[in-house]
């Protein structure tokens, strides 16, 4: 009773933040599949994450990608988003898409394109000015494919004097966000691969650079929850790139392939003292096949549930089978948090906020799906790199 | 000198198919880069490919792709080939570019969509018949995202009928060769992931069904070679698809990422009786960031030397360490064929044909490359999807 | 109500065979660590598989391992079996623990070596003989470390030449399971590497050889339960090794790593029709640092709570929603039973059944733990290789 | 020429410590395999070593794994190393062969097993300074099998007090060595998993502790070299252990899986300035199946061959097609290098010290191997745990 109080309470600060890019269309390079309805404009894409925060009360922020969600005034953007009950949210820079970034953007061996990509990130800040935003989050899609092809070391170089420049434009309350990849789109190195890599560049550049942990950015068997708690336990973890993945980024919805992982990191944010606003937790998903707006709702309430599950942990049992070495014990505590089933804790917990205790019906009812499809017809769909 | 002759001699037999896409355009799903100078009908695709045959001697062939090598009279463009030294190899079919095929092609839980899709493999054995090739490559990028998305045994069940209704209608000289691939672009399921299946398959439809291996599609760690010795050993290896990779399918130029492992796998091929021409050598590669005729003349090298190595090893001697179980003695035979430099025996191999020793510093001299990009202007690029 | 019957009922019906190893102590290459109470003879193993079942319900029969578990009489080892309430199950082989198959075993070399592991394999059909095991469980070891070590088809024709002996030798009730594995402990070949060999292999042999998948012996990022559905399809899945893995071949308990994972596999088994005694549930576990009776406990209970949500699966709906290609409708049926807390239901059956509903609290309560630890002092304890 | 010369000159000073462990008797999981001959005794571990010295020239040192090697008087020890014209290296710790170590050495959740951990490292620094070793070698094992099963920041902060414990015992001229580890034998979550986790705590510790690289300890996919050239980068590479894996920690002979990754690692070497005493070059290999010696010979030989490689490689003309952005020249830059056969390069040099230029069959002519089969008879043979 007063642990599911508490449990709800707990919940009902979580915010999740969707991305932009995730309501248009996007894909795998064999094919991206068009879909009626999406938007064409980053006004549209507002307006759908709207639907998806007024029918789970959770995703109160939208990230956005520029250039995709380039416009003319950025506060008139802020404006619209407040008049849908939402706020723009973290910036991403994009400096993958433009063929002078072949072989990289700010590591790349040119200083012409190094500048050139240089100034689009001081052109992030400046629309973060605008915004409001307070997180600038950064990833490089920079690496070489073949053995040989450029200095792995000179590229580090490049790399900091950039973050450097970077950062020494923040504002006094925002962040740098700095993202790891293992590999892709760059196939032998790839130039922040790891965490360490992108924690070694934070920790000289000081406390407002921070990790970003995209959960579809690692090797085979990472156990990523270990990394979550290592970098909380250094003040480093800055957020979540939530999304899940079978084989390599395969950028799913979170919490589709391994909801037990997901579980597992959501304890180790409450327990490592993570679950706080400093901590941001955001979607990245590129969804190809299923429809956008409900996958997104879907992704929410997969976060929630995993949440739910992490809070309901008996700590103080697990502490105690912990510091007596009972493995099964200490396991069998974890596994009842997890085999709970807490759909109804978040029905309920949505009925008490005035939500329909079941947002995917709700949307469905709603009629928004057909509303889209039947007016937002001519114009040019969104997407990656539209 | 009688063992270099002999190695010359095979060397000189083996033939290398080229891909008309690798002249292209393509990329990831982050960026297709765009190259100047790229052909723009499947015609200009042929005059780089005979580029690269002019200068190798080893790649007579090419491979083509439906419908983006399309074209409305095929036996003319069997001709052209034929006028430029070449000849058209394995028919590729497409049927992954449709919005149509956002759930599968053959697999579809649709008829009307399988249909479509059996319509279009049955259109490229027509065109087999009208350019005169033997082999159709068929790969599905059917498979699902999410579980329960669908029926995994439904969807084997689909796939049998289709693959029957295809080998059906095969002419007598013609075989189908079936790809399998780990994953991608499916994340999920895919409907045919591995060797096994493939195998399988083949197996109920008769002789001339054959597995084709594709050199990245497999699981990290997979022994490569163990399945094309397997293979060979059941008769049913029916070619490759060479490209390497450090990651997932990265699609580099072949050898660029483990030229020990062509090696070994080079090694099994002569080994396993499979160097002869019902094993049909092709490339399928994606270069994204380096020029193509030169990447495509550089992985026909490597895929002569791997194969001269693989020709250099003392098989009597290794049979001898191995029947008595000297691990050190048979590796180290190995090991000898593979640390040999065996460029000075293909440069000689290349001037006894008439041919230059350096083919990239021939290529260089040519003056194609710039001979295309100046004419190669206006119309569109050939690329994935064009 | 009606539903949940019919599950109960299909759950009573659910047999799962322990393997007298995992009551011995095990361990890495690194320590094995000896714990108070383990039984030091097969009839001390028997004492404690007969704990499991009569707190489980659920697991009455106990796999054998030769010569772990070399009696001078196994009619009456299975006599002794009888009278715990338990019978003795499938027979395994071990032709690896004996510094003569350094280099294998039915794929060495050397015949004499090949002549001693199939003499061993034909004992262990004695056995089953003796003690009315239905099946024998072969798994190798057999591969190689260095390429070029010995010639792989070579040892395909070799294992295919044991296989068929010992396929000969088999009575007409009995199977022979063949057992696949990556790696480990080879580490360059692996003469039994996937599913796909030991399917080839099981082709050719016969209707009662029959392919084992055990959870843990698989590339990273395999997909399990597609391999479930195709052997099921083939007609020739005969059963599980289940146990789970983070990284390699963990041999962890069976639902700890992913227990989705276990759920999607017993998901294929039931849709396939594979809940029939034909297929044999199986664990197959190495318990390093815990303790072997409530892990072997623990494990039961995770196969019968996947098997539970397997059966919750509402697979009409399931099937409208796949027909129709309603992604997210699909994968949200399977997710509902999934996220279904089933431990009620699965304490319900055991009420029924006449056993305490919380089988761990139960074994904590009964004073076996304690007992054993007090009584088999002195003597050699059972473990690997003892 | 002049090039050639100055290759042979930096080859002369390369330095490859071996393990005394190497020329014991070691296996998997599943089997140690007994070799005639092994030694018993520390003593004739070095008499070994000062074999694979005398005919290599390169192995000068041998490092220490206490307790396996433990000896009344490591002074006495030294000396007689010395006489036979080693020196006594790395000292090696062992926190993970004690039944108390079963959930973890400094990481343990019981202060007194941590005590008694901490207490054996500290006595390793004792022997370091006996033996007057500049490095001590620590590996943990420590990690945990299950979720819950400990608290995985706690065990950080346990971690980090034996650390700087064991940092503050150590003498100004000594080193502290942290290794990492993807897994094995731990199977959920390993304490020190990956580079980044022994960095941070290197950074924290101060400038003698470094980080050290074993080449079998990451996950599938890893760019190792990134890896070096980073670690370089931040001066903290402190050495590397030496072995080669085609699945997980397989510990065949360095070079044997994938000679072209030694290669890379030893260009990033040479380039980041590591070629430098300050970066130790050890062997951690784990022989099963092969002769000892002669395996350790190889692969003392399969570094140099790398080495000579790298050192072969045109920086000048690497440098300007990176510059350039010629991803191809630049890359056949680096392949000219590796398609180079060294062992011609590399017999000269030993010729030039007076060794003979084959030192396998020099090994092999000696009658080394026969003697220490006859001689050591008795007594029990050196292993892991003995």
């Amino acid at each position: 009773m007063t642990a599911s109080s508490a449990v709800k309470a707990a919940l009902a600060t979580q915010a999740i933040e969707t991305p932009s890019w995730a309501y248009g269309n996007s894909g795998t390079r064999f094919k991206v599949f068009a879909r009626e309805g999406v938007p064409r404009t980053p006004r549209e894409k507002l307006e759908d994450a709207a639907r998806v925060h007024e029918l789970t009360g959770a995703a109160p922020s939208v990230a956005l990608h520029i250039p995709w969600d380039r416009v003319d005034d950025y506060a008139a953007l802020a404006t619209f988003a407040k008049d849908l009950g939402l706020r723009l949210g973290t910036i991403n820079s994009n400096v993958f898409q433009d063929d002078d970034y072949r072989l990289g953007s700010v590591c790349h061996p040119d200083p012409r394109v190094r500048r050139k990509a240089l100034d689009h990130l001081l052109e992030c800040v400046d629309i973060m000015d605008a915004t409001g935003s307070r997180d600038l989050k950064l990833w490089f899609a920079d690496g070489t494919n073949y053995p040989g092809q450029d200095d792995i070391r000179a590229r580090q170089d490049r790399l900091a004097e950039a973050l450097t420049a970077v950062y020494g434009r923040l504002g006094a309350e925002q962040r740098m966000l700095l993202e790891y990849k293992f590999f892709e789109p760059a196939f032998y190195t790839t130039d922040v691969p790891d965490w360490g890599t992108a924690y070694a560049h934070c920790l000289r550049l000081g406390e407002r650079a921070q990790v970003v942990v995209d959960t579809g950015h690692h090797a085979p068997g990472t156990n990523i929850e270990f990394i979550v708690a290592v970098l909380l336990r250094e003040g480093k973890l800055g957020g979540f790139d939530f999304n899940s993945r079978f084989y390599a980024d395969d950028d799913l919805m979170v919490g589709a392939a391994d909801p037990f992982q997901l579980f597992r990191i959501m304890h180790e944010v409450i327990g490592g003292g993570g679950f706080v606003p400093d901590v941001a937790f955001m979607l990245d998903q590129c969804h190809n096949i299923e429809p956008k707006i409900p996958a997104i709702i879907r992704s929410v309430m997969n976060v929630q549930e995993a949440t739910a599950k992490a809070l309901l942990v008996d700590r103080e049992a697990l502490s105690a089978a912990q510091s007596t070495g009972d493995v099964l014990g200490a396991n069998a505590v974890l596994m009842d948090a997890y085999n709970t089933d807490v759909r109804p804790l978040l029905a309920e917990l949505r009925e008490e906020r005035g939500l329909d205790p079941d947002p995917i019906a709700a949307y469905r009812r709603s009629g928004w799906a057909e509303r889209i499809v039947a007016e937002r017809r001519g114009g040019e769909q969104a997407g990656w790199g539209a």
